[in-house]
């Protein structure tokens, strides 16, 4: 668990009611003409307005790059300094513009920049592993309403991606093939759970999906690692994504959602079991007591239903 | 994940929006006068007004015990039918009084109903592991105000359950000593993350707590199942039970919350390494993407003043 002080004033601080999603440009800080608001920027793509897109870091972050790395123990427990990453990507310099309604092009810009900061931060020896993340919407943890993903680097593998990678690394030691490209195959033989396909990418509601309209976007390629991608695969995923996003708003009437991007760990050579590939969760039900006390969740829309109707979702 | 049509009728009918609470007793399933808005009950206590406490089937069941146990493989995945039980406890007949205004005596009879439960559901071969918990408030995903508890029994031991076995079993061969008692020894030496004590349980704000104010209860005698605790040991429990909702309360100004209880799959023979508990989450905090994608939690608020707060709040 990350323990981070800095994002809280006092213990009880978080009975304060969430701040009202920021409406007006002109205390945006995520807007063009704002820009002394963030902290010195890390990235710019150029733009209209000056810029495009613009990386900065968070102002309250959860980890720090300046930070020692140190480990010790505590009795039972163990502690280590949080070192770490953790940006923002804004998005468009337009305010109001939601990532659905970005053309795919721009989509494919924001992938590109997400790789070139990967690319940029695995140079730090003491980072592991890095997530790429949206929250979109208050009920997905949105502070600001401006268009923005995030990024945090990790001086460890965390749990989640340490479940994925042992499971997919026990498909191959038994079977020789990567898990996801056999999932990939049974979606699309199946059908049933498909919401669509490109040449590059297939979109798909997973068997089991832990809450409802979950999708996954997972290139055609075999590739293990999302900085190793080429321009060409990430092209199909970014239009897998616009179009999906579309879907959501259309179907859902513009859930909020949250996003990420699942990876290898940083700097490990490519290999046959791992498959980068991106997971998009709808907001529509929350995690509650018997979510937290089982690790098992309660999901009442079949991915089969979820997957259908957003196959028949015009966008 | 538990695949649950019967509890939304359309694809997208989670857009609704979440039901009000019912505050309105004439309407109120779980008030005295309305028992025949519920399933037909499971077990009753006597009281006052003709029970104090209830035990129904969830009319919107996630699991059900009229199942056939099936396993059927579908290609890569697998699947087995829905058995199991989904029941609700209603812990007063008073329709606007919480679980943080019983009396401790009634909060001890409450625990006795888990048990008594526990013990009948065990009898059916089919159910592995049984889930006791409460969602109190919007956010923390309770849709109807009467107090009430759950109770889910499923067919199988699931992944939270499962890591917290692993983990105590794997302290337990390398120490020969129960990880749950050695927590209770370290944190009754700190003094740091120590809410507050009674002759027969602990209360603690648990080393990286993942969410603020996060607070465990644990009995100081070791028992591996809940259903083995002694009327003594229940007692304890309930009397740390009752302050700790009161100091929530009072600290957290009345937070919405998730308790749960921790035990033994069922059926298994009493041993050395693991330990029954409650653990109690105040909702604060969000799972956003972050955390789906890492399975890691950021928390701003460290354990130790969670815990300095709850000592010095008063009730």
């Amino acid at each position: 668990m990350v323990i981070a002080p800095e994002r809280a004033d006092r213990p009880n601080a978080l009975l304060r009611p969430v701040p009202e999603l920021l409406q007006d440009q002109a205390s945006c800080p995520f807007c063009p003409g704002n820009e002394t608001m963030t902290p010195p920027e890390i990235l710019r793509r150029p733009g209209e307005r000056g810029w495009s897109m613009r990386v900065v870091p968070n102002r309250f972050p959860a980890l720090r790059v300046e930070t020692q790395l140190a480990r010790k123990g505590t009795g039972l427990y163990d502690s280590m300094a949080g070192v770490g990453a953790h940006e923002v990507i804004i998005e468009t310099g337009e305010h109001a513009r939601t990532l659905s309604q970005l053309t795919p092009a721009q989509v494919f810009g924001l992938l590109q920049v997400f790789q070139e900061r990967i690319i940029d931060l695995s140079r730090d020896l003491r980072l592991r592993s890095i997530f790429v993340f949206k929250n979109s919407g208050t009920p997905a943890g949105a502070t600001l309403s401006h268009a923005h993903s995030q990024l945090i680097a990790l001086p460890l593998v965390p749990p989640e991606l340490t479940a994925e990678l042992e499971g997919s690394r026990a498909h191959f030691e038994r079977k020789e093939r990567c898990v996801f490209c056999d999932v990939l195959a049974q979606e699309l033989a199946d059908q049933e759970r498909l919401v669509f396909t490109n040449a590059g990418a297939v979109a798909f509601c997973p068997w089991a999906a832990r809450s409802p309209f979950e999708t996954w976007i997972v290139p055609r390629a075999h590739e293990s690692s999302f900085e190793s991608g080429s321009a060409q695969e990430l092209r199909a995923v970014a239009d897998a994504l616009a179009v999906l996003l579309r879907k959501m708003d259309r179907a859902l009437e513009k859930p909020a959602f949250n996003l990420y991007l699942h990876t290898m760990p940083l700097r490990e050579a490519r290999n046959d079991w791992y498959h980068w590939h991106l997971e998009l969760k709808p907001v529509l039900t929350l995690q509650a007591g018997f979510e937290w006390a089982s690790g098992c969740f309660i999901n009442p829309t079949p991915p089969e239903e979820a997957a259908a109707f957003l196959r028949q979702t015009e966008v």
